[in-house]
């Protein structure tokens, strides 16, 4: 079976000027892997006439679909539509159908629909509309020779809804679809060549149709398991057998064998045993309990948190006693292990996480430098804490001091 | 004054299948195009040797700066070092500087060098290594003809370093190059459109060398003003005219005239005031906290936060009355407010904000759908509450939520 290739371009000068993050082409390279088709190339070019015709025809001459997103805003900045115009050689025209679904769109929201916002249901008379429901962008399907051409909003939350509602299941339709298997080993607390190094011989074995890829992020290395062929089923079978012979190797750092994330895991985790957790956070800043919080449903397991920046507020909320922050300072074992007691008691949960540390850029000193970290883990039992020495980076500090709480929390 | 053109190519099969987000590209742009570096195409192909090849050429006959992120790691699926040698047509060697700063590296960590990452010290012979100050992987740059080929590890902050230390300096003395000047002028709380609307006939008028960008992200929209030319303080009082030509039809929206965040600007503000500010959360579970504290040096006006993301944390943490709870909800502008002013009083901070409200996508009801937010701001005279009906989606909210917070503060 012929692999359906696909490629994204995506197009604004934000984005080669670097003053937007593009997160919408790895959003829908994730969505099109799941349906197997297989993304070859991304390409970004700016608001450029001549570099969206080159990368439409090359791009066409390579792929099966080529998914376009950005430049359908209303302002002059944005040329997308008229170089498409100019690609199938066809002219605009309010499309009514477009044109009702932007009317309602203002209308639901008690506004006047704007002269420049009428402009938006103008479409290139070669395409069929795609509803945005999220805004007033409509998006386009056009099919020339054997490439399917869509193109989205850079707005990734209108995108998003397109595909889902639109693109993806008419692409399934339009064409015959093989079949990659994923799984996954999501480890965390050991580092990518040291991973390597534990599990050689078996990637070594690896049969041909499987290939593994590493995928570091700050404190965790994600093994992915490709599996081509024609049999789901036999793919599953094959790839869960080889889960089970590398698991002895690295069970302790593993925390997921599914797409989710280290927090997610935890989420499962916690609202499986039933247990609540609360959280006391100085260097992390609140950091902790978002990513608590980031998960659906959070609020059967997360209590809240008590971010004390200040040792004022340490002492006042969290009752840690003047003499102990000033005998052995804020970012100390005693400090942060009764911060996890105590915020574990005062928020009634099972289970106290703690953190205090020196984030950075400014207030090492000699003995604690930045990078220098205390956190803690109580459930009444008993209370562990850690020292870690990170980076000289604030976000980093702030993100590993988060992956190792969680990984306390895994622990249990 | 011929523009430098330069192009970034990320390599690895986890960007096309979407299971990592590339960062690299937009921060790499960043600093380029501060350099008067125009960054003219992105690409991101996968661990395939025809591909990367492929990408070498069409980037070199474009470009007169090629720079590549990732497949550098010392695993069997990163092949861009063996891909170097075939297009430049070299070996591969034991670089003994790199050799020396890996074990170096490894030496500072107390740990052994393993065989896997002896490998990271071979490379292209063709090539210049560049020293990895945050990991084993040395960088490499290559020369040939007019084009310069940057290869850099994909691990973000081991590339910034790389980049700031040694590929930024080497490439401004290596190019001449042109003068780009960039004004911000940076708004928040009115839509795309509403504020194109308002500033349509001075966008009309702009000069043919300055070319203005609408950048849009949530609750936000970003106007950038690029202004090409040789003389670099005429551009600045050319646009300094422009953007106070504009200011008084838009200035109740604009919360920077720089290219700082909005939470950057609240941090500024609050420092040059030097007031403190707390906040007490449910909805946000911690974010706003955590966007507080992103920004280095917040422990000067951040006292903490109280995250009650359950009714009896509002009630014991911030003695919110549980027959308020029972009354008007705990999404409810009475509830809200106390929050705002309980905070502000328990951290002895002289700004106080608060939030509740339903994330999404579960919690809705007729009365409060998903999306229903009350937010407060108090200074300890006047305590203001305002309601918001965002979107179902729950990152959506949640990041809006603190956007509208944020506003609040700005606008005291």
């Amino acid at each position: 079976m012929t692999t359906i290739k696909a490629e994204i371009l995506t197009i604004g000068d934000e984005i080669l000027f670097g003053q937007i993050l593009d997160t919408n082409s790895q959003w829908i390279s994730t969505e099109l892997d799941k349906c197997g088709i297989r993304v070859v190339r991304k390409t970004s070019v700016g608001d450029n006439r001549k570099d969206i015709l080159t990368a439409f025809a090359e791009a066409q001459s390579r792929a099966d679909i080529v998914l376009v997103t950005g430049g359908l805003g209303p302002t002059n900045d944005d040329i997308t539509k008229s170089c498409f115009c100019e690609y199938f050689n066809c002219g605009e025209e309010i499309n009514e159908e477009a044109l009702k679904s932007i009317t309602d769109f203002f209308a639901k929201r008690g506004r006047e629909l704007t002269p420049i916002n009428r402009t938006q249901a103008s479409l290139p008379s070669a395409c069929k509309p795609i509803q945005n429901y999220h805004g007033t962008a409509p998006g386009m399907w056009f099919e020339q020779h054997n490439t399917v051409f869509i193109s989205m909003p850079g707005v990734p939350f209108e995108m998003k809804e397109m595909m889902l509602t639109t693109v993806l299941p008419q692409l399934q339709k339009h064409f015959t679809l093989p079949i990659i298997h994923h799984r996954w080993i999501k480890t965390v607390g050991i580092g990518e060549s040291f991973l390597a190094d534990i599990i050689k011989d078996w990637e070594a074995a690896l049969p041909a149709h499987i290939k593994l890829a590493y995928l570091p992020s700050l404190g965790e290395v994600k093994l992915r398991l490709t599996c081509l062929g024609s049999n789901l089923i036999a793919l599953q079978q094959e790839s869960e057998h080889l889960v089970q012979q590398v698991l002895p190797l690295i069970g302790e750092y593993v925390y997921a064998l599914e797409d989710i994330s280290l927090v997610g895991a935890i989420a499962k985790k916690l609202t499986t045993e039933q247990r609540t957790i609360a959280a006391a956070e100085s260097c992390t800043g609140g950091f902790v309990a978002h990513q608590l919080t980031s998960i659906a449903g959070s609020s059967i397991y997360f209590k809240g948190s008590i971010v004390a920046y200040h040792n004022e507020v340490k002492n006042q909320l969290l009752d840690i006693p003047v003499d102990m922050l000033q005998t052995h300072g804020a970012v100390s074992e005693e400090v942060v292990k009764l911060m996890a007691e105590n915020v574990r008691i005062k928020l009634k949960s099972d289970i106290g996480i703690a953190c205090s540390g020196i984030a950075g850029p400014e207030g090492g000193t000699a003995e604690k430098p930045v990078g220098t970290v205390w956190i803690a883990y109580t459930d009444g039992n008993k209370t562990i804490a850690k020292k870690l020495l990170l980076s000289t980076l604030r976000e980093n500090n702030i993100k590993l001091t988060a992956v190792h709480l969680l990984n306390m929390v895994r622990k249990g």
